[in-house]
């Protein structure tokens, strides 16, 4: 399959000489991004850290491969249509689970918490991947779980972050359907934007036994390259042993954890 | 400014082995976004006519810089975060005037036709960027001229092709204003929805003389990365001498131009 140059023999020298020519490539085009997709021969070598005379070296190649290209008046060098193309499909396979993965683990490890990631399923906040610490708390919630939109602190991050027309119609719903104790919980004059203005003051959204009888909840939002809500974080514990408060150590960590999720999806920091 | 190594006076197969690495790297980084942003080794290396073994290599140096992540279960590859970063720049920096420019040239060049591109400005469609051939048709129209929503190609294939609600606001702006005479060109019935699907079944705009007297028309949509119509590419004539007809050469080259303007802007082929 590997011809003689590639072969395992080939001398250690070429080999890494050949993957550094390639990471200064990437290193000069992930330069380019850096300075706004647009910039001088100077500027660019300036960033990299490179002379001029390699930079433009490596620009050649990056036009020749139509990720670059040079405006003809002013000289400049910009990101072209095929780093279009890549940073498209690069957002198409983005997945928001598989980026919170590795976050649930950490927030389980570090905190001993109940911890799940939701999306916005079409019943609602669905649960589709969940994580429990060696010694869970029982909740009768678990992977394909349904949330509610107004009681839950998962349903209520979507419905103050996430601006789109369906979540309010699940609240108006919810609320449609409820018990009086269900809407004593919540304020009497403007429900639903109450819970919304609340949640995106905190920019994370707080429960202590509305929506499973002794359980406290923290959520926050995961954002995705476009800006939007595509996920939530949500860690869970029993009321008492479990603190909840805006200003926590479990807040504090949930938030930090769905903002290193969304910075894999392209979010803005 | 250049060190030993980087002096022209370098041996030239080391110079060129550099390109050739980088290159190479940028191959297999188009060819992951090509098979989708996700994929196995033995199906990029098919895909780039490479070995696997090489392959691999090149993808060490791309995860080396966070543009390939490797999955830890299916060991697939993945485009990584720093790809949406690239194609959040290039997408930023894509400008449609840049993107037409050269198109508009063509057309002058080939078919010897007055032509433009045309922006959605805050007071409607404005020519951004005009090309006259040697022998001009004489037109008031210039560069910040703004077009009517209601009457000229250009502003037709707006109202057609983008959906937004203040085109349409526009346009019955437009109408409220017309004259009993403008009024007459239009449906009687549906004056708006009926010029949109003309619009929409074409994929371009026509007018002959409804607009500047004496002078027909060709418009066709510049797409960007997001399926949106950023801009307008107009071709005009004196009436008479100037073919507009759906199928005639200058609304098919008109349509191809503004389909290349499109494809550097990465909209879908």
């Amino acid at each position: 399959m590997t011809s003689p140059a590639e072969a395992p023999s080939a001398p250690p020298r070429e080999r890494r000489q050949r993957v550094q020519s390639a990471e200064t490539g990437m290193a000069v085009l992930k330069g380019l991004a850096h300075l706004g997709g647009r910039s001088s021969l100077t500027a660019l070598a300036t960033h990299v850290a490179e002379s001029p005379a390699k930079v433009h070296r490596y620009l050649a190649s990056l036009m020749e491969e139509s990720l670059v290209r040079q405006d003809t008046v002013s000289q400049h060098y910009y990101l072209g249509p095929e780093a279009i193309q890549i940073g498209l499909a690069a957002m198409r396979q983005a997945d928001p689970i598989r980026a919170a993965e590795p976050c649930l683990i950490r927030l389980r490890e570090s905190l001993e918490v109940t911890c799940f990631v939701a999306v916005m399923g079409n019943k609602g906040p669905t649960i589709v991947r969940f994580e429990e610490p060696g010694l869970p708390v029982t909740v009768n919630v678990r992977v394909g779980s349904v949330m509610s939109i107004l009681w839950s602190a998962t349903g209520r991050a979507f419905l103050g972050l996430l601006d789109e027309s369906r979540v309010v119609a699940l609240a108006e719903q919810e609320l449609a359907d409820a018990t009086e104790d269900m809407r004593a919980l919540l304020d009497a004059g403007d429900p639903i934007g109450a819970l919304r203005r609340d949640v995106q003051q905190a920019h994370c959204a707080i429960v202590r036994d509305t929506y499973l009888r002794g359980i406290s909840a923290v959520a926050a939002p995961v954002y995705d390259y476009a800006g939007r809500v595509c996920a939530v974080i949500t860690a869970l514990g029993a009321t008492g042993g479990f603190d909840p408060s805006i200003d926590g150590p479990i807040a504090i960590a949930v938030r930090r954890e769905a903002k290193a999720a969304g910075a894999l999806l392209g979010a803005a920091a």
